[in-house]
């Protein structure tokens, strides 16, 4: 596997280095978020985070998957800017859910890029059955974690070792934030922008888009039933 | 200009007519939804609502624009499924804004081909910014309009002819379905498929996504002061 980062893949990035290496000695490192997508993944569950993640300032977002174009279950495509075989230095890796996750977690291949991947990231984010994933790769071993509420029963049948929560929007647990169901990943998304920009730009990101954020995690309208031991 | 029909270039809903023409001819045409995408579209003005249409059954969604791939301006990019040469039967077309229309309102040929692909849509549906494309093209004279609240006094200004409403979540115009900013068009989405489908329809993909339904056009938390004459 090839290990990459994206100061070198970013052209405009490498260009501005060139033109003005004064200036760009100054400023800080963009925030890297990468996102893995794969066949049948679920439209907004990658494009709610990327909305209001991609209003950062100084941010850049990437895509990863197994092939050069990814279809949602929705139809569209997407281009990938990483095949499968690189890993790569970032700040947050984006895992959304959608039924290819169904298929996906019998792929150990992808398992095995995605405990390599995640070593690298500096945090992970799981949107809806992306925890699926995240939780058969035996990343949430120990973690507390929640997922999609319509998809409960399945994605925690995944793994008897995490600390499935079945009442949160989102649950932080400091390398790992996993979200509910599709739409709480974009207010799980702007937790994310508070946590690391802080309030007031989060609130900005939200007014900019006409938002109306579920910004309490312990708000989810979509709770199930603790399960009994 | 090629004027083409969605089951022609829908291969899957080709096969299917080839290996089972009874069962296809029992089956209703496909709701055929068009969305335009150019550079630096807002992400959000277009997946939010493709994730709610999407889930409607017997839907087919395609995107078309000027060239191969289109970039968000959030990064990732989109493959188009059509060019902008094209024109082409649709119930639905939909026209996301972002930053990318400041420039498109001074493409001749875009507007050109904006004001024949209506003429052939059953229903136009623009999300935020989108709504300039469409007063600049003339389409939205004496029509009840929204947009952006963030950047109502800009899309206004391009129409004096349209009837624009200062304060609404989206604006239901026979035709015309304007929505206001980024993720107004989500709800606006789910209005869409509540009139074509009914309610049921709309609370199920509601539900699917944990999703929390502004339903109410009236109930708008960024509306702006009426304009004074």
């Amino acid at each position: 596997m090839k290990r990459r980062d994206f100061l070198i893949a970013g052209g405009l990035t490498f260009a501005a280095a060139t033109l003005s290496p004064s200036l760009f000695a100054s400023q800080q490192q963009p925030l890297k978020i990468l996102a893995l997508v794969f066949d049948d993944y679920e439209t907004l569950d990658l494009h709610g985070p990327i909305e209001m993640l991609g209003h950062m300032q100084n941010v850049q977002i990437k895509l990863i998957g197994a092939s050069p174009t990814v279809r949602s279950y929705q139809g569209p495509r997407v281009v990938t800017d990483y095949q499968l075989d690189d890993v790569v230095d970032c700040d947050l890796l984006l895992v959304p859910g959608g039924l290819g996750t169904r298929t996906l977690i019998n792929d150990e291949a992808l398992l095995t890029w995605l405990r390599r991947q995640a070593s690298v990231s500096k945090k992970v984010f799981s949107v809806c059955t992306g925890s699926a994933l995240l939780a058969k790769a035996g990343l949430l071993d120990g973690v507390s974690a929640t997922t999609n509420k319509m998809a409960f029963s399945w994605v925690t049948s995944l793994s008897q070792q995490a600390l499935w929560q079945p009442s949160a929007r989102w649950v932080d647990d400091g390398r790992f934030l996993t979200s509910s169901g599709v739409s709480a990943g974009t207010d799980a998304a702007l937790f994310y922008v508070r946590q690391r920009r802080g309030e007031a730009e989060a609130r900005r990101i939200e007014r900019l888009t006409e938002y109306q954020w579920n910004s309490d995690a312990a708000n989810d309208p979509y709770a199930v039933e603790p399960m009994t031991p």
